[in-house]
């Protein structure tokens, strides 16, 4: 017979098992702090009408989906977890309670142009909160759950960057040059990417003279400690009522960041933070790790006024963040800052050492079970050497081995696999080590 | 503006945030349980090339397939992760540890007619053990992970049924009727569900004559222990080679089931089980609940030859089950058998009393998560009655109330919702208290 070659279609992310556990744990970590700041858990489908998916999407979005028709039913795969979140907020309105705080980990399809680092199924982790004028409270609480995640996943130093598109879209208006605010977001927050000569380049090309230029360059290369670049903001002395309530909410946010979390040396301004989507109306975020800039953004969001404005007529705004964390195993493995696992989820093989000690190796095995520690049993009828070199290759750290001698002692051989090391101890005095390990 | 009905489609299943809680349970412990006995996680695409996904589908799954094109590539949604799984060791199998075991959980898709507890979208958590040869020892571990599993799903005496497809096609074949085997082994399948009467006249349907339907009822409605079936199975002297090697296997499934669990009451063998699928080819099982029969197998699987044979030139045999979550979950609800969570996740909300009342607040909130409590805070500025509504309708069980008192003594008011009881002790004092509770 012919075989079929058994490969994945680019841009899909599949590991062995030793980088699944790490990938499983990043993101049990994720969801554990989620759930630490009271967010609560939903999951919305994959496939929803196409009609509801791409109530807003347009142009680049709307070429990427994944769309195909179903008998009657023109049906998409999300792109993200926002917009089914807005769905699923104005179905279930009446049955939540608000500021309803969820969050939601799944995975999303864009069929972009397949290329490094870039996936077209990747994984979202999403909180959101969501309620009738909801407080910028909650706009100082979202960086602090930032905080507290990359703290636990433990990568170095990071920064959290913060900025109010209120800010800069009140600066333009100033400029006479809000027709063209969307295209000039996009290109000044390539700054860090491209540098300044490329962003006057492109800013010339959408026709904004030179003096706009420069006022715009000025603008978002202010710098300083978090307060100067506030004071400096005031003393531009600019009458637009969107760029000072910017303002306003930008210091309101930095100012009692202090409070939420002890240490507020992760926190900076960054007036180029723009986020590439339409939908966001006032504060931003985007985290950065401090000695791999190169990553990019690791987590990333804002807030939006009326999410649910398609579905819902009750006004409704929120805040919200995002980590797109299959991109960033991915980039954390290539920096390598994270290394596959030495050991693997199992702590402990049981090998019988013959067929007969395989009723007493599974008491053994149950024993340890009990005590939350995850054993394997080797059940094959193999060498011994076969069972050790499984043990090896599994990368499990111990292997209890029983044999005619330990049962009749009521007793258990443990190897240490990584250091050769055995001993034979009872089952209680060995569950007492494990789980000290 | 015209709204869009914030509708999903029909055959998916979502849920509100406090049920989605408790069917996250349900998957946690069957993921924990599976990682104790020794399974690793994997993760695959839900989208694969559809000649990959159907090199071995046919007829009725074929027209239940998401498929469609999107550019040059030919793509289908998976529905179910045996197939993923057979490609995953296929292309992974020189980075692989043999006996590979394995653990998925992850949504799978079938285009069905949908109908009340059907559904097009659901979770599927399968083990698979696979190996060159692999030893009939895993057909006696795998009813034991079941046990342990329903026994902490807590769900009521259940039964593990048990049985081996080699018997009845060994059987088939001495009557002369292996031509129609898997017309038969559908219908036989189908005895619980619809009667003796209705089995007599399918058979009859499919041209089978008398005599040898009453050997086939007589042989299927065998009775009796454990035991008794295979000794009544021996006593039958049928010398068929396929035949007699499954009462073997099963008689030593059967005898040493005992020693991989302490209660082998809940495991029956049931020669009338032979599970849809055409891929079993040895053992097989499924699993009722004693009190609910109407509720269907809640999880089946068994023994297949040659997995891989569509990829590698390798013959992996292999050992596994399916727990279908979704629909379990959605007929445990039907039944009664599970009620929504009268608690949430988050086990406290912090209130401040008043604006001033929030670095405080804020900093109470953080000592509780440092503690491992799940700790919502109330940041909007609402009316004092508001914030304890929103606790209600939140079902969150304690409200952490911060005034000026408070603040001033360095306590905490705590208030139990249910009760209604309010004191008012310090931060530690709360802290033991609720992790007591």
């Amino acid at each position: 017979m012919d075989k079929i070659t058994p490969k994945i279609m680019p841009g899909f992310m599949e590991l062995l098992p030793e980088d699944q556990i790490l990938f499983n744990e990043m993101i049990d970590t994720i969801r554990k702090t989620y759930e630490s700041f009271g967010f609560l858990p939903i999951d919305t489908p994959l496939l929803e009408y196409s009609s509801i998916l791409l109530a807003k999407a347009k142009g680049e979005t709307e070429k990427q989906i994944y769309r195909f028709k179903k008998g009657e039913n023109d049906i998409s795969l999300r792109f993200d977890l926002t917009v089914p979140f807005a769905r699923y907020v104005s179905k279930n309105y009446y049955n939540l309670a608000f500021p309803f705080k969820r969050y939601q980990i799944g995975k999303v399809y864009r069929g972009e142009r397949p290329q490094k680092g870039r996936y077209r199924e990747f994984y979202q982790c999403d909180i959101d909160v969501i309620d009738e004028n909801l407080s910028l409270n909650y706009d100082v609480e979202v960086p602090s759950i930032i905080y507290e995640i990359f703290k636990k996943l433990n990568f170095g130093k990071f920064t959290i960057k913060i900025n109010n598109r209120k800010i800069l879209l009140g600066f333009f208006n100033e400029l006479s040059i809000s027709d063209k605010t969307s295209d000039i977001l996009r290109i000044i927050d390539k700054l860090e990417k491209i540098g300044k000569e490329k962003i006057i380049e492109e800013l010339r090309k959408i026709n904004i003279d030179n003096e706009k230029i420069e006022e715009i360059l000025n603008f978002i290369t202010i710098t300083g400690t978090n307060e100067e670049i506030i004071s400096k903001l005031k003393k531009l002395n600019i009458e637009n009522e969107n760029f000072n309530s910017g303002v306003n909410e930008l210091e309101y946010v930095i100012s009692n960041i202090g409070k939420f979390n002890s240490d507020n040396t992760f926190y900076k301004i960054d007036l180029t933070i723009a986020r590439g989507l339409d939908y966001y109306t006032g504060t931003v975020y985007e985290t950065v790790l401090d000695d791999y800039p190169e990553l990019g953004s690791i987590c990333s969001g804002g807030r939006y006024d009326n999410l649910t404005k398609y579905y819902l007529d009750e006004n409704l705004s929120g805040i919200g963040i995002s980590i797109g964390i299959t991109r960033l195993f991915y980039k954390l493995k290539e920096a390598g800052i994270i290394n596959s696992k030495v050991k693997t989820l199992t702590k402990v093989l049981v090998v019988p050492f013959s067929i007969e000690n395989i009723p007493y190796s599974l008491k053994v095995a149950k024993i340890l079970r009990e005590n939350e520690i995850n054993t394997d049993t080797f059940l094959e009828d193999k060498s011994f050497k076969s069972k050790l070199k499984y043990a090896n290759r599994a990368k499990i750290p111990y292997v209890c081995i029983i044999g005619e001698n330990e049962e009749k002692q009521n007793e258990v051989t443990i190897k240490n696999m990584e250091t050769g090391e055995q001993t034979t101890k009872s089952i209680e005095k060995i569950v007492e080590d494990l789980k000290r390990d």
